[in-house]
């Protein structure tokens, strides 16, 4: 039987109170579980980003840190174990997108005891099994349901996104082109390669700014000047699109009731009216 | 008897009189108390900012500078033991923001008597009650009747905003935790802690790019430039989403007719309407 | 006789076609009026901005650029000698924005030869009506006359903007006097008076951020990255208004002839309809 | 017979099958061809980017680069050539927008063989040239379909912009102007020429701030605070400008009815239209 076919399993009736409880959001106990489920996330992160500090490495911190972080990893695995237990298609959450965050966020810790390793790639490990616990933050994204509005407006204008991106992609090139010619040319080796030239266009044409490359003859003043100016102009582009597309989404949806009048059949009614206003005829 | 029950008082005549000045705007006299405290409020901020000049310690301006903090300290206390006098239901005005904020402006000229303290935590204490004296422009805020609708617009839209942050907040932890594994595995101190790489990308990705914290690395400022181009992309979002909020705000009021409708009274008709929509009377 | 009853004077024939010329757009003599002035403007300001470079001062520019500067003069001269004699009403011409202007494009080069100076206080009166000289610059405002779109949908949302901007200033306030406890207090002298903290906080929340300031300790970092947050969301919120107002303002011109129905009296008809849209009646 | 009254020539069976695969989108070998000249164009722009890197320099890279450079150079010749003999109007497409970029991304390489020269004259070349080829990238905008939507959205509003780059020059010059006079005047040498202090005004009200001029004196640094806000409330305008022309674009395609008149077949009807509004004939 092949993953995509399983058939979902029936649940025992305490599996079933489970599952309501970690995947219902209505019940009393589901709520307070993710509130729980939440603290402990955000708790769990800032642990990861405190350990980072220097005092972290000293004692007392270090062991309370090192503690802390079992003590999530072990929450965290009776968590992804009870999912897997009372979903009904436990194949199907272990690779869906949550199913892998989920794993991600116990993993590292069990994996520092497997490949400790000595010295500085030991410390490349840790440090990279330190960004993979930072996933973590990623288990927030179940309560993101506002997000599904964003993500539509996202979807509807990713054509439009994909040319901007497209259009940004060749403004960024012929600038960093042309202040390769002009500023390498006069001697400044910040320009020298055309990556390190690319880097500065988009540092520059997002007003970031930081000021680590900076043209320093009078034509590449200008050029930049003519270029802030254009690139500017170019990335408030998406602002607009975005605005355009949320506003008529909401319009389309937001002000006017789906109710046809029963008289005459028109439409375009207000949720607040109970008379059709072509017909007068009651809604 | 509770704060929360207690009876409004009956206002003597000179009371009344007083409680129109001070809370009305209608009358001239309302009128000029208003933009006498206003302008009271300009210039005692003005007087708190002047008074951390380096000029301000010397004489004559120190002497000068401490008797216009006891001026306009003097003005405030009057303006709140007044307010208090006149309203009907004191406890209630006490305990409100504007009674607090009102409490706070004239509350550390005070303390500065009886807490003198002596040293490097005077001079800790000054400044504290320095930041406290700012907030005197928190009185400011009475006059601002239009800010309603921005704070409407900003109410609409807090799930999206909430939303939005719990996104950035995910990035910026991602963003940091890269740039930590790959600049500081470089050899850059800069990005040594996790809330210094932090710190990092809520400068780099708001685009304030103050440039005290850059990458060396050439995968780094790669990685910048994707990061720039997303975070900037994530950050127009509530723009987007604010304009929107504004325009159908705007437009559920501005595409409505003014007409009433002459059987029940109702407002709120469509232009094009030729019923009413609440009792289907010919318009 | 007061200026402002002033009435309107007869002109001889030939002032009325000068007038025309000089006034008027619809003529072939005005149209090539219009671009003669405007390049004029654009050729005298470049002409001031490059009488500032190293270069200008030896010879031979410092001859070319003294005889282009006493060229555009005597130009301009003639212009406002002869905009005086054309228009009707002399005082009303002189004293409006445009005939102030106009003078200040003048004014600042025979004041040259009427106060000549020496050393330093000469230099600095030189920087000064260089100064002026600029603001013929404002001389092409007669020009924008799609600017009046702009100015309606400011003026539309000059309360808005005024909240905004009260906002904005409360906010920088509060977010310099944190920042000058915090960050004064330990050490960093760029915040020790509050003008300097005010102006890292406008350089910073308006995401301008030079790096010519900034918070060395880690609560300084830390009130930063959420200042700039904060801040950030405050300085979009005229975009969105702006928006909103451009979106309303073209709604309620843009898309519908004013024309009523003959036979109905229907409104809210496309520009290019033939018929009403409710009883089919021509329009 | 002129360039402009060309007839279309007819073309053999083999040409009009090439031309179906080179200009057409519909067909599988169509889509291949577009699918893998994209390709092509990104993988020569990468080769040109990293042959720009110091390491490009050394064994085996250079040949390498030298090699992949060839390929792509006698794959676009190819492609031009065949364009030429399968398009009906040869001269009319020679003479386009894409004829010209096509010819642009192959003669720098053939250029470099016949102009070598020698020393920093050579170099100077080799970087023009370089700059050449990476127009290769205009070869994209062919595929950019969903462009025009952004380019009607700028046409549209081209008199606004162009109202607001006036404003832009206005404000950017009295800017530069009062700092010149100010911050020079105080000894600042980065305000000494007005083009200098132009740039930091752009620099500065686009919000890039690199920080490499910055205002020192007191009365410099409050006209900056003052220049930033209100240059950044400028320079938000044009946002607002597009998104509302995005607005109402597409508002005016979404808000009208798809149903075609039954008598004279007129579109664009309003929804709530019962009458055709171009022949009055019922809908």
């Amino acid at each position: 039987m092949s993953n995509e076919n399983q058939q979902p399993r029936k649940l025992s009736p305490w599996r079933e109170k489970l599952h309501l409880i970690i995947f219902g959001t209505d019940t009393k106990s589901g709520k307070a579980f993710d509130v729980g489920l939440i603290i402990a996330i955000f708790l769990s992160v800032l642990v990861v980003i405190l350990s980072t500090l220097d005092a972290a490495d000293e004692k007392p911190y270090k062991t309370i840190f090192y503690a802390l972080e079992w003590v999530f990893t072990i929450l965290f695995t009776i968590e992804y174990i009870t999912r897997l237990m009372v979903v009904r298609r436990p194949l199907r959450y272990a690779t869906s997108f949550f199913g892998i965050i989920d794993l991600l966020s116990i993993l590292p810790a069990f994996l520092g005891i497997l490949l400790p390793g000595t010295g500085s790639e030991r410390l490349m490990i840790v440090r990279t099994l330190r960004l993979l616990r930072i996933f973590r933050v990623f288990k927030l994204a179940r309560y993101l349901s506002e997000a599904s509005a964003l993500r539509k407006a996202f979807y509807i204008s990713r054509h439009k996104i994909a040319v901007f991106m497209t259009t940004v992609l060749i403004v960024v090139l012929i600038a960093s082109a042309l202040m390769h010619v002009v500023e390498y040319g006069a001697g400044n080796e910040d320009f020298k390669s055309m990556p390190s030239a690319m880097y500065w266009a988009i540092i520059t044409m997002t007003t970031v700014g930081y000021g680590d490359i900076i043209p320093i003859t009078v034509v590449g003043k200008a050029t930049t000047a003519v270029l802030v100016l254009i690139g500017y102009s170019l990335i408030i582009v998406p602002t607009g699109i975005l605005s355009a597309e949320i506003v008529s989404a909401s319009n389309s949806q937001g002000n006017k009731s789906d109710q046809a009048c029963p008289s005459c059949g028109g439409h375009d009614h207000d949720f607040d009216a109970d008379f059709c206003k072509k017909c007068g005829g009651k809604l």
